[in-house]
């Protein structure tokens, strides 16, 4: 016998929820509507059990009473996904208020791939999958030996050993390469007018000399062969790691290799070229240059130190929002060149042209792009600044613009950051299969 | 038979909730009160069935044990509301230590429309309403598609090649422009005193020559007719996407047309003005700096790219909080007119004036006011800086108070911009039913 | 018959929890173990009801499962509280992984009445408590009408047209503030030498000619006058302020009253002391100083327009944290004595001094510490830099400091913004009586 | 009779969940699998009693019905491992949208010890142990009588006198000390050529004179006397800290110990140097730096005040993190390193050398590290900034690349901060048993 206010028992999983037969035909076509038909030439049974859970059914049922669906806080999507396909609700609209309930712990399982990704990544570096014993005894076991000595120097002695050594002839060239400057710095200001101090200047000095013609470049040659000795300590171990490096196509992308490539060029190239280098300057000059790539190479051994949680998340972020930072960039860019044309106008249309008494600080728009670089940056060396209150009220409005442009960077990095850090401290305390 | 030690029990959707006569007289008037007087002539019932939510139940029964109205945590507004008012406690107050549980989850529902309609207006643009394929064949279909040409470049090989175009347009409009700014700055600078390193001044440079009176400023003329050119083009654009676009009103008042429009007239007034104009080089001077304007078209450069979420919502926070933006920059202001007077009065009252021994940076309070802004970003140009005691102590309290205020700016971007990034996130990961 | 092994149903509010005798002997002395003990000649009922809530209970018996006391989420204090001591657990510890749980939601009824203080004050300002019509009927009605008038322009006509007319004195007496430092401006700065352009001092331009010594400081009369109108009006503002405030002693201690007692002197006095003022220019300059004023009464204009929500957290937060402000400038104190010594020591040690070859920029320590000030808030005008290679290894230790410090201020802002803006907007949403 | 479709009540705790045999056979070995196998020569019980939280329970048997184990929001690790344990799945692998949910409330036990162990440490300082009576009895109870009246003033008036006269010595010597220093420096830059202001170099002043040959730098000696009672104050109060401390090793370790040890010395050596010390002005100069630490002990006044939470809170937090701030420091050297070494080639690199008409702004490569220094820091004195395009390009990365760095640091602090803010509060909130 049918009734609209018959009462009928659901079992779900032992919980017994009793509700009205109208109620249940709020939805037809769903599983608990079909409850309220009786079969073919049968009646209706009084109770119905499901093994489903208990706790979700009452929200489902909520849904029937209601004709709106809420759901638990911090319910995971992937239970409420498959618990609405059970009783047939799968098209049902969540109400709006609940909609972030759901994200709340959930979706999170791509934030735990890339931040294991980017672990993995870290801390095996180039070791691409391990190998497994019977493979390698083919080609010889001294090749993962060589990696891990290079890699991991801190699991053996003679790891340590190369370590140190590598340390201690990058210590070297840095010293050579800073002692190198200051040679390069005498020359070349000696050429033009040497820097003095503002003050020298009134008290009659005599003009800089002319330097003398014969005059070269000239480096002394000892350092020049310590170097070359540094660099090849620096090249063998290039190659020994490029030998024993278990996956080459992702070692010769990494941008860390090609540093370490580049930066065994300068001095070789001089060494080609010799005595006559010295007579082309220029050319010393960019050799010079490329020597900074030895400051680079300080990066691996930052590399090498262990570094903690925070940072190593601080790491993830800043490499997987570059796409935020290129457009930032490009924002950047963008106010650069408006703030730069408005200031030269601003200049140009404010100073009084013409009656001498005032002047601009710029030859060119470049220099006023540099300018605006420097203003919106809030670093203000004041080689150039506003004359005309023109020009200083658009200088004003640049400021401004770059203290909020700053300031704009906060939040995202921010909000990146924390979802990072909550991810990589909840997989930390977890096995690596994901057990307690 | 009615006893206040008598218990009853509450069927709520199949869960038995008991409680004692006397727990439920303790607001009467509401329904569960109304369980406890015995109907005419008839006897109380020792079991009452309601079809509610078991789970909400607890709080409600909770609330006649102790008065005080708990809730679960993160629960729904609309479903509390509902809840109380079915059981007649619409006006029951809620413990204050529940008022945030009720905040967090619930009354996004504005926040979820506000960055819909943020989401649609970005996408759509001026696009309005979209018209059902009847209604456009009428007025001929070939309007949405110079439409979507125009605004969507990347749906079609024709619209790519106009975007391009466009593109290389506005490069060489650039181009042009930057030309001209040299031009000009040569001119303008070599009316008054040329712009001269600072040591050059000593070695007895020749005073800068008069400008020849005869010289006139003097464009290319190549450079002009290119330049009409590509603004020729641009009108043409504007004037394609103002008769395609199928929300004029919306389209007009676009800033982005404005700028398009305006960018169209410098180039058409110095050709209509002609010869004359380079007697006149003030407007010259103006039409160049509205020139600038071509430098904000690039603006709609960027709006083709597509952006990730964060930027989207890092915008729509910018531009939702723009009362509050609005009030600190009235403060900003207000810090700048008071910092300012006192910079002016601290100079005045500390150099000994009359001994001829120190001397103020500036000639004006408006200058003072060009000095505070300076301090207050933190930029320190240098060219004003306080010269008395008196004087610095007013520009250290300026520096500090400018180190406040940026840090002010931060917590109101932070706030508003996490709630609207996690209702994005949301968002995103439903369908746009709402469904899962 | 008792045995260990024995079942005991609970009934509590209708949920019947089972458990062992044996397990509720865990705690001697609380409710629950009493039920083990039969009673004088009795035997143990089988089955108990409690009248509490089913939902905490279950915590509860797991404490004389496990032994440990874990609590749900989100939980009230008030609502446990009262649980554990109807069970006799009040002294129960919570175990430490619950104890981040409770203050989630708890303690904030505190914040909320601070943020309903706080607000009140805002809004109704010295009103005080509101009198009932039949207190004001004795002593007219004619003051709250003026306190309204005055204090809520936007409720009547009337008080539109005042405020409005407030506003025009408040301009004009500004104007006439900003002539006067013009005025001063030019007699002061002609009795020492003129300020000049950095190129003008080499052609050779005539040394300043001394001022003429009959020459007195002048103001214009009229100037003087308008003034002087202007502060009547704010003194009769201020006079019907002062006599319809209910609340005189508040209104007493008010800076605002200060600010608008303190900005009605100025010109008072130089009226009274007439021309002899012009032979006492310093006296002017106080004079002028004092008439900042003017510029801290723009405050009040800020007071009446309607601030969004953000904001009034924002102030609201910052009122509440001047014991953590006072701290850090303690800090800033200890800073700028430390580095200021440091950078003194730091250029007379560096320095060759005896070689006439480099000089410090400073003249006392007062400039050092000026110096600290201006480099901690990376302002860096380029007065005073270092010289030497130690005063500039202080220096850069000093501008990291100094980024560090402005850093140390945001999260202190930023936690107290948090909690008070979620608290704001709770309470927002909820009628002042606590009702949803 | 056993069936697959066979239905069974676990009655776990009172609540009685019903499920399949087939679904509890889905992990063999588990104590829900077993109660499937029927007993030697028995038959399966239809109802079987656990005496666990029924409220878990629901999660482990959806593990059952869906292989995937969630878990409740913020349930605590500890209590969902023994339930685990209990039901033999203590290697399920928890679902990945839950790995975030047991991390929020738990794991935070750590963080509770490491707060009150910094607390302790604050507040207790170098107390050590309390000691019972009755071992202090014997050494006398006059030293932690003497340890309490200097290191907790407020506890009583002799506390109150001897901090208020420690105080005064300490302003004394300041005082002293700042008097000390201009005469240092009238007497060291007369004898290197005087400060100046910018434009008095131009009206043919005097040469500085050379100083007397005779003239030696002379203290006054009351003053050197002076600090001499000041110091021997500090000394004894030294003595008496060190005699009355519980805890000597700890107190010897204190880097304040070590301060005002240091702090004895300077005045000391001068007058054991005596007269002779005036013809060795470098001599007098680092014994003045030395009295820098005069300063630092401004720093122990700073810890008798109580502190608000918040700033306890932010201390423990820079604390803590002086791993990540150690790594951030190497990371902002090698930037120095970096941008310095190309700021000095650009600058090369752009300057046309050899044509006398621009030139660079530094002589080695320190001075670029300088500027690199106060470039990142956003400061820009402006006594260093590039001259040529390629430098400015140089410098403008640099710039921006500065004000990234500052932004780096405030992701890491906030995290932290938060997390221990929340921890100190809810510390707060609890009895130090951890009762409510």
């Amino acid at each position: 016998m049918e009734g609209s206010g018959e009462r009928l028992v659901l079992n779900v999983g032992g919980v017994r929820y009793e509700t009205y037969h109208s109620t249940l035909r709020a939805f037809p076509g769903t599983r608990l509507y079909q409850l309220t038909e009786p079969p073919m030439g049968g009646t209706l049974a009084r109770e119905v059990f499901f093994d489903r859970s208990p706790h979700l059914f009452g929200y489902v049922l909520g849904y029937y009473r209601t004709r709106q669906l809420h759901c638990p806080p911090d319910i995971c999507r992937a239970v409420l996904e498959e618990e609405l396909a059970f009783w047939g609700l799968a098209d049902a609209p969540l109400a709006p208020c609940c909609w972030l309930k759901l994200s709340g712990g959930d979706g999170r399982a791509e934030d735990f791939h890339a931040w294991e990704e980017s672990e993995l990544g870290e801390e095996q570096g180039l070791l691409g999958p391990i190998e497994s014993p019977n493979s390698t005894r083919a080609q010889g076991t001294w090749k993962p030996w060589l990696w891990t000595l290079l890699n991991q120097p801190c699991s053996s002695l003679a790891g340590k050993c190369a370590a140190l050594l590598s340390m201690l002839f990058l210590l070297g060239v840095l010293v050579i390469f800073f002692q190198e400057t200051s040679v390069q710095l005498d020359y070349f200001t000696s050429n033009f007018r040497p820097l003095e101090p503002w003050d020298g200047e009134k008290e009659g000095l005599p003009p800089p000399q002319a330097p003398s013609p014969g005059l070269v470049y000239q480096r002394a040659p000892h350092l020049l062969y310590l170097e070359l000795l540094c660099v090849l300590w620096f090249g063998a171990e290039l190659l020994a790691r490029s030998i024993s490096c278990p996956n080459k196509v992702k070692f010769l992308r990494s941008p860390m290799t090609l540093v370490d490539l580049a930066s065994l060029f300068p001095v070789l190239v001089e060494l080609a070229v010799g005595r006559r280098a010295e007579r082309h300057p220029r050319l010393c000059l960019v050799l010079g240059a490329l020597r900074v790539l030895y400051v680079l190479k300080l990066g691996r051994l930052l590399g090498l130190v262990e570094k903690p949680l925070a940072l190593r998340v601080l790491a993830h972020t800043l490499r997987s929002s570059w796409r935020e930072a290129g457009l930032l960039l490009l924002l950047w860019a963008g106010e650069i060149l408006l703030f730069g044309s408005l200031f030269l106008y601003g200049e140009l249309l404010g100073t009084g042209h013409g009656q001498g008494q005032s002047e601009v600080h710029f030859a060119d728009i470049l220099t006023c792009f540099w300018w605006t670089v420097i203003t919106l940056t809030t670093v203000g060396y004041g080689d150039i600044y506003p004359m005309s209150a023109l020009g200083q009220v658009t200088a004003a409005i640049t400021a401004m613009a770059g203290m909020l442009t700053s300031v704009l960077l906060v939040p995202i990095l921010l909000v990146r950051f924390q979802r990072c850090y909550a991810v990589a401290l909840a997989r930390q305390k977890l096995r690596p299969s994901g057990t307690l």
